[in-house]
C-alpha cells in the first residue's frame, strides 16, 4: 500500500460496488445491466453458458500478474471455452472475493483490463458481486453466449485428424520465466527478463504474454463451428495430453500423436534448449495455451487450413483418431508408446502448486 | 477426515468432476449439461441471470454448517435475486473453490443439498467447475432464468407503501445461535441448543433453518411481477436498513418505516428477550433474511395480499416512500429519526468477520 492508495476494507462493500459499476458502459441488448439484483438480457436462440475462476496461490501469484492483464486474462478464459462451443461470447458476470486490505486501486486496474479485453472482443459487463475473502483473490467470470452449432467433445471419429491451432507450450514457459524472475508491466511489455539475458528478450516476452494475457481463437473458432469444419472440439486449458485423453474418453476413440509434426513454440523451445529442457514436453503436457484441440474429419482439412489463413491463425494436423480403448498414444523416433495425461492437475496434494488449468 | 474418508487431493481434479458429474440429472431444456467446455441452453425470452458467491470464514463456518445444507443455501441466495428481478430461475452453473485436503466426501454432501434444492424448485444444474483453492471454500453459483416483467429497484414512486414478505430477523438471530452453539445437523434437524433450554427448542430451531437453509418466496415474487402488482422490488439480504436505502437511492426517494409495523420474527423476538436483547434492532439490521423488500402502490396492496396468501406468505406494509432526499427514517413512540443503513458491510475492516451479505 503506497500512501496514495486506499484498501477496499476503508471503503466498504456498497462504494466499491458503486465505484466499479460507474465505469461499466451501457450493454447493447441487456434490458437491465448491472445495479440490480440480476442483469435481463437478449440473447437469440440457444444460450452458451460457462464460468471458469482463477484462484491466488493456484492460478496466479500476486506479485507477478498485473492485475490489467489478469483482467483480460480472466476474462480471456471463460471466452476460451464459449469459443469452444462454437459460440459467440456477448455478456459477462464477474464475481470477485476479495481481501480487504487489497488496495481500490488493484480492482480499479483489474476491471482496467476487464473492460478493455471486452470492448475489445464485444462483450459486455451485466453484473457482477464483490465478497470479502480472508486471504485470496478469487475471480470467477461468467460468459454467456449464443450458438449456431455447438461443437461437442463427443464427436470425434476414427479417422479423423488431431488438430490444434497456434503453438504449443508458450504459456507452460511463462510460468517458469515467472519463477524466474521475469516480469512484464500493467501495459504488457517486458519489464524483466529475469535470469535471461537481452538477447532473448522477445522469446521471454512471447511466452510471458501467453501466459498472461492468452487471446484465444474466439472467430475462427466460431466460424469454423458455423461452417461445420470439426466433428469435435475443445479449448487447450490443461495440456495437449490431458485434454486429448478428454476428448478421446468423452468420443469412445483413442488417437495417436506424431511428435515431429506438433507446433513446437518457437520461443519457448529456443529457452528450453538453452535451459536444457525437452520442448517437446512442454508441448505435450504444457497447459494454458488456450488454443482449440479439434477432430477433423481428412476431406475438410483444407478448408480448415483456408479459413485459419484468414483469421490469421494457424492449425497443424498432429495426429488421428483411432478405433478402440480410449487412450493417447505418441510416435517419434524411438517408436510409439502411451502418452499418459500428464497436464497439471491442481488438486493433486504432493504437486507443486502452480499454475495450470 | 475419518479413516473412511478420502480427500479430494487424493482422488484429483477430473476424477472430482466425473465423480460429481456423473451425479447430476439430465436436464430438460438444456441442448448440451455438464461435461463440455460450456452448456448450451433453451430460454424463451429475455435472459435473467445472476451469480453470487459463499465464501468460507465470511459468509459460512465450515464447523457450523452441514455441507448439505450450504449446498441449498448457495443455490437459494441466487435464486432470490432471480425472484426478486420477478425472473423463474432455469438453469444454474456452480463454480467452487476448495481446498485439496478437504473430504470428498463433503463435496458430496455439498452436492446432495444443491440437487435436492434443485429438484425442489424445478432449476437444473448445467454446468460446473472445480478449482483448488489454499485454504477457504468459495461456493459461486450463476443462476438463469427467464422473466416476462422485470421488477426493478429503481421504480417506486412517493405514496408507495414499504411492503417486506415474512419476518424479519430471523437469519440474524441464527447466527448468533450458532455462535453460542446451536446446530443443525444434515437433514436440518436440531441436534444442539447451545446454551438454550430445551423450552426454547422451536425458537432456536426456526432461527437456525432461517440461517442455514433460507427460503425466498420465489413463487409469489414471480407472480407479482407478472401481474405488475409491485413498483420496485430487491431482496433483503444486506438488512432492510442498508437495502431500503438502496431501493431509495436508485428511486431517488426517502422513505419513512413505522417501527410498531415491523413484522419482527417471533422465534427471534423471544431470544432476544430472553437475553436482554433489542427484537426491533435485530429486524431493522439483520441480514439474510432473503425475503422481498418492495414498493406497492397502495390500491395493489389488497391484490398483493390476497395473492400472497394464495401462497403461503405474509406481506406487511411497514411504511411509506416520500419525496425529497433518498434516505431512510424510522417512527417509533419516542418520535422519527434518520436510520442509518447499518446492515452488515463485510468489507469494512474493524467489524468482526461473520455473516451478513
Amino acid at each position: 500500500l503506497t500512501p496514495s492508495q486506499t484498501r477496499i476494507g476503508d471503503v466498504g462493500e456498497g462504494e466499491l460496488l458503486r465505484r466499479l459499476r460507474a465505469r461499466i458502459p451501457e450493454v447493447e441488448g441487456a434490458l437491465v445491466g448491472v445495479g440490480d439484483d440480476a442483469a435481463v438480457l437478449e440473447i437469440d436462440g440457444p444460450v452458451v453458458v460457462t464460468a471458469d475462476g482463477l484462484v491466488e496461490g493456484v492460478h496466479f501469484q500476486r506479485e507477478w500478474t498485473p492485475p490489467s492483464l489478469l483482467g483480460r486474462k480472466a476474462l480471456s478464459v471463460s471466452l476460451s471455452d464459449v469459443a469452444a462451443m462454437g459460440g459467440t461470447g456477448r455478456y459477462a458476470v464477474v464475481s470477485l472475493s476479495l481481501p480487504p486490505e487489497l488496495p481500490v486501486e488493484w480492482v480499479d486496474s483489474l476491471y482496467d483490463g476487464l473492460l478493455e479485453r471486452a470492448a475489445e472482443v464485444g462483450v459486455g459487463l451485466v453484473g457482477g458481486n464483490v465478497a470479502r475473502s480472508r486471504a485470496a483473490i478469487v475471480i470467477d467470470v461468467t460468459v454467456l453466449g449464443q450458438t449456431v452449432r455447438p461443437l461437442l467433445r463427443s464427436g470425434a471419429r476414427p479417422g479423423d485428424l488431431v488438430v490444434v491451432t497456434g503453438t504449443l507450450g508458450t504459456a507452460a514457459e511463462g510460468v517458469t520465466l515467472l519463477q524466474q524472475g521475469a516480469r512484464l508491466d500493467e501495459e504488457g511489455a517486458l519489464s524483466a527478463t529475469g535470469v535471461w539475458t537481452d538477447s532473448s528478450s522477445e522469446s521471454v516476452e512471447a511466452c510471458l504474454r501467453a501466459q498472461l494475457d492468452p487471446r484465444p481463437p474466439l472467430a475462427l473458432a466460431r466460424s469454423l463451428a458455423e461452417r461445420d469444419l470439426a466433428r469435435a472440439g475443445m479449448d487447450l486449458s490443461d495440456g495437449l495430453s490431458s485434454d486429448l485423453a478428454e476428448l478421446c474418453r468423452q468420443s469412445g476413440l483413442g488417437a495417436r500423436v506424431e511428435a515431429r509434426s506438433l507446433p513446437v513454440s518457437p520461443a519457448m523451445a529456443s529457452l528450453e534448449r538453452a535451459r536444457g529442457g525437452e520442448a517437446v514436453l512442454v508441448a505435450l503436457h504444457g497447459g494454458e495455451d488456450y488454443e482449440l484441440l479439434l477432430a477433423v474429419d481428412p476431406a475438410d482439412f483444407g478448408a480448415l487450413e483456408e479459413l485459419a489463413r484468414v483469421w490469421g491463425v494457424t492449425v497443424t494436423a498432429i495426429g488421428e483418431f483411432l478405433e478402440g480403448e480410449p487412450g493417447v498414444r505418441v510416435r517419434d523416433e524411438e517408436g510409439e508408446r502411451p502418452l499418459p495425461p500428464a497436464g497439471h492437475d491442481h488438486f493433486r496434494i504432493g504437486e507443486p502448486e502452480g499454475q495450470g488449468e
